[in-house]
């Protein structure tokens, strides 16, 4: 490719820092390297549109201001940034894209006023403090990436007292829908088996080798793939046996690398407007455009990634299969008790647990007093 | 899962070494972890047959032997080497799925004899030279995955003087063949640059960015893709348009690392039988299991990946696709001028460069005396 991904920063700007840690870039960092994956996201014109909005629409908030895009990428909204009157921008982008993005700021005509800055936030600092941090740094179920910690790291070291970030707030719900996928899963876990089965014949007649101590850790393996990942899917709101109940809200200037980074526990409640079984829960996110306190936008914009008849942002929502279904009836309650972390094997995926009853008069949640402990990886 | 692929070694034998360097380990060793994919090697039945039938029919090489199997997955091989009668086994392999071939090796009653040992062969030390050693290391195209390395390591530090390699011996061969490959990637190429034609008017209209200064950069990363880039096929014996020439053959046991890591530069001629065009280049390779020369094998086994009526192995081939195809008639021949190279961003993947001329009496050959230049990435 034209832009070499291997990461390594060519120094252009006096600011410029260090590549990411390899490992990392080979896990993450990589594929925003490809200006294919650049175009992706920004043909989710609810994604750049509510970052449009949230800018230009409030072009007081930014008039005069210095700005820091963490995670700028093309450099899309440091370029909006400076449109809506900012006096200067830092853009900052770890991969190789941050030498596209110093050609597109200098093709629309902001060069005097955003400066693409090529390193990992942690590695860089700038010469001034900044009035408004802006980065779209949200990933499956919120947070998936990890990429908040880069812009929480870049709050604590370079905004302003009473400076704001863009966005501001974000939420996390669960909702409980009818869902084909734990019919299909379940479908193709035996089918896995009924393969494998005949996999230990052929190994044994062909080699006179036996397999089947295998066995279990196989049914595992293809256990924690079928039951226990969760899945990106374009939700219809039809599919909801009940409202969405946001189990997490994180007011973005509050919130420290500690909480963050820490086992996230929840115990919230699905009312149910519809009879189960439910199938899946369908997790998604919204983040708000609020400003900060001494610095509130004129025009409070939301993006939300829930289910929408008119389709699914790149994010999709990620539906957790539940093997089997709940049952339940209408005006029953979902009690679940959620705790969402990282990955031993990897801080940038996201295992999910949760353990859910059923309450209600109805004989459903008589038989389901004791929570059923259900779990996933989010992939 | 049940086998963590952390690839975090848990001493077990006195031998165990180190697990591999995490970038690596992301980039190339984490698959192997998983018993779905072992289960997807052992079932190629080209492959495992081939292997079983190197060992099983040559007990009289193997009887009473010290064996060495580098990368045994789930200890497959070893326990060939076993059961064909060698006295001990060391069984090395780098991920967790170490602790699975312990499991099958105590299974198949072959524990007193097989040991697996945890670690990069690089780590790891033997207490004894080792008579024979067994791999199956081969990547697409034969050297993807640059596993052959740690084979020659394995041989230069373990293998006693006058001891085996199996395989013995390898080649890589091209062929001329007629695919609808190179056709349908320009097609899917040409609707890529379509697309990318109407977000540039999308991004123009809705939020005044003009992307164009991107399009050469686009256009390239999407020509590498497309045009630039080999494919797994299961080629049929049907598209060739002349034999397959074999371009380098290596014996394992002179082969240096050196000579290895080296680009490998060869010429060679392909004898067109049908006329052209010719679309694409198909690539693929086989082994022999000769045995080392103070200890030949009784059966020599070969192993071919190339075009098969009956299937494909899990290797397939490799397509390289010629965009435009070249035009040449029955009897010309194409003077092939090639290079394979280990990739600067990871060097488990290659680079693929050809320069290629049609020589004979047809009017192609007239036109095409000076060579075209093609490239591919193998990923």
């Amino acid at each position: 490719m034209s832009a070499n991904p291997d990461g390594k920063p060519t120094k252009v700007s006096e600011l410029d820092g260090e590549a990411p840690e390899s490992t990392d870039f080979a896990n993450y960092f990589c594929t925003y390297a490809y200006i294919y994956h650049q175009k992706d996201m920004l043909e989710d014109h609810k994604r750049t549109g509510a970052y449009y909005q949230a800018v230009l629409s409030n072009k007081r908030q930014f008039q005069g201001k210095v700005v820091l895009d963490v995670g700028t990428g093309s450099g899309i909204l440091a370029i909006f940034a400076a449109k809506a009157g900012a006096k200067k921008v830092y853009a900052v982008e770890a991969t190789n894209m941050a030498q596209h993005a110093r050609n597109l700021v200098e093709h629309n005509k902001v060069g005097h006023i955003v400066e693409v800055i090529q390193g990992t936030i942690e590695s860089i600092s700038l010469p001034e403090k900044v009035d408004i941090i802006i980065s779209e740094w949200m990933g499956y179920f919120l947070l998936r990436e990890s990429m908040l910690d880069s812009v929480l790291v870049a709050r604590d070291r370079f905004l302003a007292p009473g400076g704001a970030l863009y966005p501001s707030h974000a939420a996390i719900y669960m909702a409980p829908i009818r869902s084909n996928l734990a019919n299909q899963r379940t479908g193709e876990f035996q089918g896995s088996m009924e393969g494998w089965a005949e996999f230990l014949q052929e190994m044994q007649h062909y080699y006179q080798v036996s397999l089947d101590c295998l066995s279990d850790a196989y049914r595992s393996e293809q256990k924690d793939y079928y039951h226990h990942t969760s899945q990106w899917t374009d939700t219809h709101p039809q599919q909801l046996l009940g409202p969405a109940a946001p189990f997490i809200k994180y007011d973005l200037h509050k919130l420290t690398l500690e909480e963050l980074k820490a086992p996230l526990k929840a115990e919230f409640v699905l009312h149910m407007t519809d009879g189960g079984p439910v199938d899946a829960l369908c997790g998604f996110f919204d983040v708000w455009f609020k400003g900060s306190e001494d610095n509130p936008t004129d025009n409070e914009i939301r993006l939300t990634t829930g289910p929408d008849p008119t389709g699914a942002t790149h994010w999709g929502q990620q539906t957790f299969p539940l093997h089997p279904p709940i049952d339940c009836a209408p005006n029953d309650k979902l009690r679940v008790s959620i705790e969402v972390t990282r990955r031993a094997d990897n801080q940038r995926l996201l295992a999910v647990k949760a353990a859910i009853s059923v309450e209600g008069n109805s004989i459903y949640a008589e038989q389901s007093k004791t929570p059923r402990n259900f779990r996933w990886n989010i992939e």
